[in-house]
């Protein structure tokens, strides 16, 4: 493997849970009561989708319209939900040690460049660092297409990248590109579904990833060879 | 089977993930900085054990005292953050169904008085149902004293009562109360941890578990015999 790409939300910054609350308020507002679980089980899925998915469990459908506002509305009810962003525990220390060492990586996510502003400002992120999020594809995750791109930005294959997600739509994507899939737990989502979806190792956090790059051929040690 | 004991947050009302978020605000503003799937995982533990547990999974400790005052500002951040409790798909359903067929139930739950008061409005209570709450017992789940009390108070034996919970808090009590247990997946918790822990069935939520009573002997259906 020569390169890593991540998720953010639930993988490098604790958000899932306020995303979750967030929908459920927006959803509430519209007259649509859609239990938390099955709105925490669907994040991370692009905006379109979700809204379809979410509301296909209560058995009702929205427009287009309807769902761009719910979306809209969506973005303000997370910025008073969540006003300060939180890495989870690993995740500054492993971007950190990447760009000393050089490894290439990337972001990818299925989130709005307003609504990922802050927490890539709270992960210490530097400018030059690659991110691919909503307005950047025509299809977001489960398509392949975010993590194609961001592979394409950092000029990699994407059978040399390695996929570093919280949820089932990372692990489908992933598989989709051709690329390997590691899953962490900080999104709160269910392990066997993560391994059933073809996660090939499912650690806490990306703390405990950072730990153990060396199983995919990643040497962050900056030991003097002898 | 002759008697269903329920929990509360997570298997009758959608309260975990507002439960979770309000734990998040109290630990952060006291500086103790908690990953909202840490405390996610560990929501029905009873009060002090929580506390502990959670802040176990960061390195730190706090007094009882401290304890305490942490546990008393979870209360307001939690009423603030979910005025409305919303019932889980089923909920009212089969509490109406249960009470039609005079089959006895109750409630047990790991929650305060003041914090569950809402949740049993919303799920059109009867002053009737018994209730055993953090206040009517010295040790909260996993300690079995929550359902063994209720199984007391509805005046059936621990072995005829059937546990319905969310948590891994609730199988564990149940067996150690000597009583089967269902588990539901509203809580938005690992179904393979569940199924570990002593689970015996998972059900999507209490409107699955409705549908199957019979799988557990009891028969709520209306209908005269022939």
């Amino acid at each position: 493997m020569k390169a890593l790409i991540f998720d953010l939300d639930g993988t490098l910054v604790d958000t899932v849970y306020a995303h979750t609350l967030a929908w459920q308020r927006v959803f509430a507002a519209a007259g649509l009561a859609v239990p938390a679980y099955v709105i925490h089980s669907r994040i991370g899925l692009n905006g379109k989708l979700f809204v379809r998915s979410a509301l296909r469990e209560i058995g009702k459908r929205v427009t287009e319209d309807e769902s761009a506002e719910l979306r809209r509305r969506h973005g303000e009810a997370y910025a008073e939900i969540l006003p300060e962003r939180t890495p989870l525990p690993g995740a500054v220390e492993i971007l950190r040690s990447l760009r000393q060492m050089q490894v290439p990586h990337a972001v990818a996510t299925s989130g709005k460049p307003t609504s990922i502003k802050e927490s890539l400002a709270a992960l210490e992120f530097e400018e030059e660092t690659a991110v691919v999020d909503a307005s950047h594809v025509t299809h977001g995750k489960p398509n392949p297409e975010t993590f194609l791109t961001a592979a394409k930005k950092i000029d990699i294959a994407p059978e040399d990248c390695l996929i570093v997600g919280d949820a089932i739509w990372d692990v489908l994507a992933a598989q989709r590109a051709g690329m390997l899939c590691v899953a962490v737990l900080t999104g709160g989502n269910d392990r066997m579904e993560l391994i059933q979806a073809g996660a090939h190792r499912v650690f806490r956090d990306v703390g405990e990833l950072h730990a153990n790059l060396d199983q995919f051929g990643f040497d962050l040690e900056d030991e003097p060879e002898l």
